[in-house]
């Protein structure tokens, strides 16, 4: 080994300091990888009857993928679930008009997904812009425009330039293939500082039946930013009606029960196909009833990684609420415990602060005793019949605060109504990401 | 000079940097006092029949005053307004109990408050604190302990040091003056970074009416910090029951119309004292009217104030929703908008960033129709139609969003219903100031 430059390292050292202390709000957040990522993408199973595809077309980034195109094949059945916003974008509208049509299977589907601009907010043009860009896809690949289905993410009110995302329907026709979906969920990201993926595979009578599906997201809106997209794709055999009732029970303990800051977006979008070419019979008995918890499942999965990516998140947390009067209002208890920037930033600090906790309960609207609720921090309980337990130590709740994964449990000791709702801790990195200016 | 030890150089550096990499929250945040808030301490009129001390009785800060008594002549009529919360502290659930008992005017009152412990969550001790301190107040200045209203603000789900305050009485019961209010102010604070008044005088039959009141609030709640008590004393004469229906018609435009963080206090409280000793006649006819004008302006001057103090604050936000489709439409819309985390931290970072105004609005569950949407910064004319407006340019929106005052209005374009609503900004200073472990 040779003798160490000391000078040299002085220097560096000095440069990494002066790194160190730049603004804390940069004036463009870098993208660093959430800590709470999985290690990697998952190897996703190829599902038959589906190709994807994703270009650079310069909506708004430069340098990277930002279209993506979805090829499905002729007997692909269709659901979806979409957000309830009042001011939800033009794609979004045409989406739900579309998914009820009925018998619609035999001409095949594609679905197209931009980033950069979510053509919300954008008047008729917006309509003009949808119309355009699924025509085009229409016209390309051979299926009726109502089975062209698409999505846009990014900033809210500014025109979507669709010129630009027709220009590259040829190229993406061109690029079509199935074992792509990486670069697809890797074309639709905007904020998320990793792509998202998940799968399972399951048995069926006469072969197997496989799922994957990818989603991105991670501020619930942000213009230039968030929304959530998800697309599942199966070969299961399974009518349209039978596929939209599995998915729609299944949203909402998924994902309408996440948070990272309870603002809604404009673009959520769920989009479910079964292309039915497994070699699997048509679902029905206890292979319908494991291919639901299997899809949930992947639907589960997708959802605490949209969490996992939260804006500024160093913790993923649980909320898990048991013994409520009523699942109603279990779920508006979760809820309050999720969104209080009280009880998030105590989180984001590390701090055991279920006073705080306790306040949310108080102010969720949820029936609730004083002294017959319980908490608990992952198995350390903190606080039961109206005080804190008085074994309890700070020491342990703080300790246990120190890990990425937290649980917190509360018992409303009023009936049987339960939920579980994921969230993240609200820190200064979601202020600088949110607080920075657009341009 | 000698020569640089390089060694120790890097090792020195190496140490700076790991200081440098330790967690962004400060051990304790400095106290800083708000840029929102006023030059000083308003001169307060003295009202006659009203009394105040405080004194250091070391609850839990140390070197400051942290208990205050006000005495109450006999005759004055009392009226209060409590948080609806369901896990609501033992001294609040005492006020509502006794702010409704009638003919109770004749004996007089008193009201103390403490910081440093909100005596909330601690079980059957908490009411036992509560029966502790009224009833030495009581026994010290011979009212009725149902006469005596008591707050607490400060850390959740600690015992209450309780007998601190009963031996402090007598060294308040000394202490008692009529214009000490500015030192009552001081002693209720926890995060506050100033202490909060405002006063109106008007004219009454036979001689002046003077009203003046005080407040502390800086985030919602936040246990070893914020919550909202506010306490206003006229010398008009005026029935308990008009004073209540005043009081009560007057909160939710003014105390429920204000907010730091969506989190609601389990210890909110406002306490109305009429001493009835003014040389003015009863309250009547165009002067009552006068009165609750009177009034209603300073527990809007007392609202604004505790949003000026908002934790972190560096904007003071007015958003002014017309045209819903009903005022309790125009009230949803307009919590939206200030309690979106979204819309925050873009006016955190002077980003004019309407879209997310949009998105809020959306997420509402108001009625909504994008088509009839119309958006202002103050004058400025942003969105109108569904669309951007033509002719709005986005460095005179980025103009405006430096001022430290701003007004965000949205016309629903649908029905009469309106509402305003006040709040700050979202900064890195409030994640700061709540992640702060509270040791």
């Amino acid at each position: 080994m040779g003798k160490t430059d000391w000078k040299a390292e002085a220097k560096a050292l000095k440069k990494e300091i002066k790194g160190l202390k730049a603004p804390a709000v940069p004036a463009k957040a870098a993208k660093l990888v959430s800590p709470l990522a999985p290690a990697r993408f998952p190897d996703l199973p190829v599902i038959r009857g589906v190709e994807f595809a994703a270009v650079e077309a310069g909506v708004r980034y430069k340098n990277r993928k930002d279209v993506m195109l979805i090829r499905l094949a002729p007997g692909t059945a269709m659901a979806g679930v979409f957000t309830r916003s009042t001011t939800r974008s033009a794609c979004v509208r045409d989406c739900q008009a579309k998914i009820g049509l009925k018998n619609a299977e035999a001409a095949g589907a594609a679905i197209i997904v931009n980033s950069g601009n979510s053509n919300a907010f954008t008047g008729a043009r917006g309509e003009e812009s949808v119309a355009a860009i699924t025509g085009g896809v229409a016209a390309a690949l051979g299926v009726p425009a109502t089975r062209v289905f698409s999505s846009s993410t990014g900033v809210i009110g500014e025109p979507l330039p669709h010129e630009r995302i027709t220009a590259a329907i040829p190229a993406l026709q061109a690029a079509l293939q199935e074992d792509a979906i990486a670069m697809a969920a890797q074309a639709m990201m905007t904020t998320d500082t990793f792509p998202k993926g998940a799968s399972a595979t399951i048995p069926g009578e006469g072969g197997m039946i496989h799922i994957a599906g990818i989603a991105k997201g991670s501020g619930m809106i942000a213009p230039d930013m968030a929304t959530m997209l998800v697309y599942i794709f199966t070969d299961a055999k399974i009518p349209a009606a039978s596929l939209q009732r599995i998915v729609s029970r299944n949203t909402d303990a998924t994902f309408n029960s996440i948070t990272v800051d309870s603002d809604t977006s404009t673009s959520d979008t769920l989009l479910v196909a079964a292309t039915g070419l497994s070699d699997a019979a048509p679902l029905a008995g206890a292979t319908l009833k494991a291919f639901e918890k299997a899809l949930a499942g992947v639907m589960l999965d997708l959802a605490h990684q949209v969490i996992r990516d939260g804006e500024g998140a160093t913790k993923f947390v649980e909320v898990n609420v048991t013994g409520a009067a009523s699942d109603g209002d279990a779920h508006k208890v979760a809820l309050a415990i999720a969104n209080s920037p009280l009880v998030k930033t105590a989180i984001a600090g590390q701090d055991p602060n279920w006073g705080r906790i306790v306040a949310a309960i108080g102010k969720s609207g949820a029936e609730a005793d004083r002294d017959r609720l319980t908490i608990r921090f992952g198995s350390i309980l903190v606080a039961e019949k109206g005080w804190r337990n008085p074994k309890y130590q700070e020491e342990d709740g703080a300790a246990y605060m120190r890990n990425p994964e937290l649980v917190i449990s509360v018992d409303m000791g009023l009936g049987k109504g339960k939920r579980k709702v994921w969230t993240c801790d609200l820190t200064n990195r979601y202020i600088e990401i949110n607080a920075d200016y657009r341009s």
